[in-house]
């Protein structure tokens, strides 16, 4: 049988490696990365400096796949299925091109697996399929625990609930309790409904580049707008995310 | 000025320990650990054993603290509230005691410093009390993340929120949305109106004497239960997470 690994690496910050994650890659036989086209040119330059510098082993195999896009209709979930239909097997095809039975593989997942990261799914999938593997997780750190660290605030409030959700979810309807957008296209944070909001938000975290802002979202929404479209167009891209809470006494 | 690190070290696992925790415990000249008294003396078996094996300073500091324990009325806020103030104090006084103006002192958070731990609010209440700190925030990989890596699953669904809660809240009224139970003293997952919910449920989480349950609730409660009561009698404490979801079709 295969084994795979699946590695958190964290969200950024080559630092937050953790030494799991860093004897995890040094098992592995074969790491497989999404092919550049797919993936930032930042963000890869970042992947290679994290194996350069936690893998001792001096010529580890790199293995590309190229990543299908995802189509863009109205039908997001089915548009999420056929996607994940076809990187499955583009996947699939590598991983029995490149790793020999009994060979360990590695796949580097940004964060970590567990939050809003397609990669266990397509293990599952691949399996699913009739590829036996032994498949192992390894947590990270994701760019939420990053947000919280660079803002030095806890998620939650004592003994309340925190919701992690995605900029679609928000716009659809504001949540009651202390939420967390980790995946927004569209600005939520500068809605209406979320004036009233503070929010403690942040780009590039865990990296050099990271900026933080925070306060009443109707006073600080127009500065991160342009935030964002500045430093989208200085670097090519941006990642961000933040805390927001209704204002109510603790 | 005083530097305090609060440095997360993650849940259970020494191996999650991240190259920037290790490096803020490189640090630090001065540790301050709660007393025995008030954690399991396994934990601080562990504790030790990070310190030992990450901080290269062959004689670090090691400062007790004394920590009070937390009234159990029915005003749980209030009683918190109580209790952080006087360990506040108690933290303060030790810091104030061990760490020159200059210093660097390291309070280390199991799992994430950002997920029900009150330490970043302790360091803010003491520096709202009037000592001046300089505090950086290092993330660890929490028992939520523990959890889904032991049970290689994905905390949300696709493009779906996760509610990270409390047991208090979850018996007060089922969550909508899939949710992970961080504090729960009850037993929530065996409640009634959790029945037809999925459960992926953990204890000792990133230990070797991790313990892993999956299933319907109304299933595999009185399964989990009997292991609770079990465990803990055996080894003095447990420490347990979970995740539910309601049963429909993905």
């Amino acid at each position: 049988m295969r084994r795979i690994l699946v590695i958190g690496i964290g969200a950024g910050n080559p630092d937050y490696v953790t030494v799991q994650a860093i004897d995890a890659m040094n098992r592995a036989d074969v790491f497989f990365l999404p092919d550049k086209g797919s993936e930032k040119a930042g963000l890869r330059a970042l992947r290679l400096e994290i194996l350069e510098r936690f893998v001792r082993n001096p010529t580890p195999r790199l293995v590309d796949i190229a990543v299908p896009s995802r189509a863009k209709s109205e039908r997001y979930l089915d548009d999420v299925d056929a996607w994940h239909g076809a990187l499955a097997a583009a996947y699939r095809a590598a991983i029995e091109a490149a790793l020999p039975e009994g060979g360990t593989g590695a796949l580097l997942v940004w964060g970590d697996p567990a939050l809003y990261d397609s990669m266990i799914r397509l293990v599952e999938r691949i399996e699913a399929g009739g590829l036996a593997l032994a498949c192992e997780v390894i947590p990270g750190i994701s760019s939420v625990q990053a947000l919280a660290a660079g803002h030095r605030i806890a998620l939650n409030r004592i003994g309340a609930p925190v919701l992690l959700t995605t900029g679609r979810r928000v716009a659809q309807a504001t949540p009651e309790e202390d939420f967390v957008v980790l995946l927004d296209g569209e600005e939520t944070f500068a809605r209406a409904e979320l004036a009233e909001h503070e929010v403690w938000w942040g780009a590039y975290l865990g990296t050099p580049d990271e900026v933080l802002v925070t306060g009443r979202a109707g006073d600080v929404a127009a500065e991160i707008s342009a935030l964002r479209k500045r430093l989208r167009a200085a670097k090519g891209w941006i990642m961000d995310t933040y805390l927001a809470r209704r204002h109510r006494p603790d």
